[in-house]
């Protein structure tokens, strides 16, 4: 546990780092975030951690709205968010649209305006549909921000990616300051070998902003990535663009293989994971946009049929023993479909699972911090000074 | 944006006014409160925007719920109920009840005290049935009174009505706060003509709170208002009466006519709106509760058979510019039915939709405010000395 | 309306109970609670209430979530739990599980900690299904415990049993005050007869858990308990067992009959209220288990036509004539069967309802105070000391 002079030298950390444009601003990608504003990024989600183990308070907004848009299911996500705006003060509202819909233009606009009018953040997930999700949440932020300038917000909600189609930066960034404490800090990271593997998982169509938000966020650290998946199994190029030249710029690496194995040799990190083809999800877009709702099944067993030629992708103890030292650490953004527990047969042996169960719990228990962390910065133009407020005010969360 | 100069002069303003009889009670109708509680109900919103727009809190409880009933779906009064509930300090806690239940007797008198053991106000829509949803909000205040007198409850929660088959006094004051400010003060309405006509709509069966609430509240302030409709979409010849008599004691005037051009011509403000025949509507009650499912899909289509004959009925840039200098405030609650935008012929076209756009999500913004000022002024006996209180403790919404 | 020199006078009392024990633990039953422990909640539970009479907040918590998981429809107790949080400051964020489901194992322990990162409390109704409910919120609770021995949670949120298979202490805990508010003390309950009877209702499959709480709650204060119910419709054998042996430490008595007006004849207390005999109960879980569900209809049509035989258990005013000077208290745990008005026959007549209705009001309006006593005493390890802080700091609820 940090002490409260342990959180005085991460405050001042922080103060180094430049995090002015991402007040009043949007969090969507990571990869449009600077070094230095995922710093601190991580530094506040360590602080508000620290302060809540100390029974401080970090309530910064008297109150407020947080807005949730889930345009897919969600639990760990959504208790994050809720999670996140409780504790700086605000409360959660829930936008519940149908989950099917396909919104867009002018609906959205006026949608976007009627829910803020005391809204200070507003967090959607929509990754059902390429092409779709983030340019929902650019619609969605474009909307207030002319609501604002028009007089009809009295603040500006700024926006909260809780996953899209292309990145799920929540998710990523939790597992970042996972990996960062793991290895006990970032200068630790250079040179370790990252596999970002696909697995076997009996249903279909799960999102792609995982394995792209994990190569277009870990290539930063100078880190040496691997994507393995099966043949046609692609993420989108783009985001491989984005992921090689940032490993470049950092001195890692970025390379993709179609073979598991090769991906664990040496790992020190495995993320195995299930994801459709990049394919299939825009060819499913194309057909939910035409309502043809037959070809959708067609598709689904098509996929299917396909992901069962590859059950060998299973992250196994055999698998697990040819990392670095037998040791990789294994992680997950959770529900892991588990063979013989969750599922027949599915990403990861249930040995494997439960070995790493307690890592796996602390990776999620970061997300509530970096979301909190994300709202935090967009909304105060001195985080430090803010933060220093909080600590020297010493509010008993717990009175 | 005011400062906090001009807050303390408006609520200076406020003293004069007499809002005695609002303490500890319910708003139900416009028509029901006096020319002061009007005039306070507008005086507090605008106080209450003006601190937001200060940063300065309105939280006046500590804890306590708000409790929503929502028989009828609803997004904008919802979050503009949550809003205001949350900028006072109230969390809302929402009833969800069956939507095409109708609630009556013992039933509501349990349900009302069962959840109000810390309610501080209940809000409720229930539009769907003639004669049902302000009876069902009479029942459930006089249950929490009952509730309250013998000792069940610590607290009497007062009732807002979000919407009921008579009136719709948040939507109604919200958008007469917007034609004040519009026009550049209440001072300036008197002579103005207001028309508030009908328009075809595909959907069928809309509520006639609307316009019920428009002739009730408008007639009040010296103008010309007309109410414009196809022969036999009368509404609740009652508010008829309320609205002439009301017109004639404020030195404007009411009319009730069939042509939706003879309403627009040098209209200063126009509110073209679809609703159903209030003689529809009472057919509809009495066959929902007489559980006659198939007579009342024939019913339906009918209705709709005969909407169809009024498609012209349209707001169109022709009749806009038949108003006052062509440029007439037109307003609507929102959601509207655009043509060719949300459906393929509706309220209003598109171009004229989009040139009022700003000005229709300034009028919806006033909601929040007037839900608040309606709570406030039933919970302090003297409202203006705590929103001094308010405005001196100057306590920060974001710190 | 008790003053703040009463409330005084009642936290004196709270110092002389010991209450270390509640401490950081769980609510499960009311048998596993001291005697003190079980003072202790109906003391805090009254000083919650003159609180709030006085208008002085209670709250404890600056932020924090309190979770609550409904594994069955809920009405009151959710509005209750609800409510007692927002009191003590706490946020309720509702985990929609689906109502059929029946979770096990690594995935209660999954789920649990992924809602639990800024959980302080978890409030779960599971009475569904017999051996399934109270195995299912120890899972919770050590999964919890776990994840927080672990470091992934802050804090470890304590359980608050809102209905299980076996009790429901949150209702009999509210029943039991009333009760002893009605008498004038705690000290005058020691004789008095209690009849906790079944009773016919056209609906099947009602818990066991509100006639299992009744008579392992009321047997610890020297009443003369009895349970009455058809042959057949026996409860829980382990409960009766705990009935007996606290009936004899506490000089009362707990016996069985067959017969509804024997229960009556001469009782000061009756709870007359269906349930489904403990074996069908079984049944049903063992046939939801294999996915028996047209075996399950069965049971249903048999269990209806079974209790239909018994249709003269009612609580009429002839039975109610029979108890101690005709003036037994009347008591449900709401909403009853109420025959000729929400059904053709029920639990009780409506004139012996309606006479009753303002103590039946009454009673319910217990629980929201007994669940915030049950969650602040397993928060503050010197409680009196934490109401001390409260009442003078004197900080205004409605402000």
């Amino acid at each position: 546990m940090k002490d409260p002079a342990a959180i005085v030298k991460m405050i001042e950390r922080l103060k180094n780092l430049k995090t002015r444009d991402m007040y009043l601003n949007d969090f969507f990608h990571t990869w449009k975030e600077s070094d230095d504003e995922l710093s601190a990024t991580f530094a506040v989600a360590e602080i508000f951690r620290a302060l809540r183990e100390n029974n401080i308070s970090a309530k910064v907004f008297d109150s407020g709205l947080g807005i949730s848009i889930f345009r897919d299911n969600s639990t760990r996500t959504r208790f994050s968010f809720a999670s996140a705006c409780n504790m700086l003060g605000l409360e959660v509202q829930d936008l519940d649209e149908k989950v099917s819909q396909i919104a867009h233009g002018e609906t959205v606009r006026e949608t976007a305006n009627m829910v803020s009018f005391m809204a200070d953040v507003i967090g959607i997930r929509d990754d059902m549909y390429i092409g779709k999700g983030h340019t929902y949440m650019k619609e969605v932020a474009s909307a207030v921000q002319e609501g604002y300038d028009d007089g009809v917000l009295e603040q500006r909600p700024t926006l909260v990616n809780l996953q899209c189609d292309i990145d799920h930066p929540t998710q990523t960034m939790a597992d970042m300051l996972h990996v960062i404490n793991h290895f006990g800090g970032v200068e630790n990271l250079k040179g370790k070998k990252v596999a970002m593997t696909w697995a076997y998982s009996p249903s279909y169509g799960k999102p792609l902003s995982v394995p792209q938000g994990i190569i277009g966020l870990f290539t930063r650290f100078g880190m040496d990535v691997v994507l393995a998946h099966p043949e046609g199994y692609n993420v989108m190029g783009d985001i491989e663009d984005i992921a090689l030249s940032q490993a470049k710029a950092s001195g890692g690496s970025y390379m993709r293989v179609n073979s598991m194995s090769d991906a664990f040799k040496d790992a020190d990190i495995v993320y195995p994971k299930s994801w459709a083809p990049f394919a299939v999800m825009e060819e499913r877009t194309t057909l939910v946009e035409q309502g043809k709702f037959d070809d959708l099944k067609d598709l689904e067993k098509r996929c299917l049929l396909n992901n069962a030629k590859y059950k060998d992708w299973e992250c196994t103890e055999e698998l697990m023993a040819t990392t670095k030292q037998g040791k990789a650490l294994y992680m997950h953004c959770l529900p892991a479909d588990i063979s013989g527990l969750s599922c027949k047969q599915g990403e990861v042996s249930a040995s494997v699972f439960d070995r790493y169960r307690v890592p796996l719990y602390k990776q999620a228990s970061y997300k509530p911090y970096i979301i909190a962390a994300m709202i935090f910065l967009s909304k105060f133009r001195d985080p430090a000074k803010k933060l220093d407020e909080l600590l020297t005010a010493g509010v008993k969360r717990i009175k």
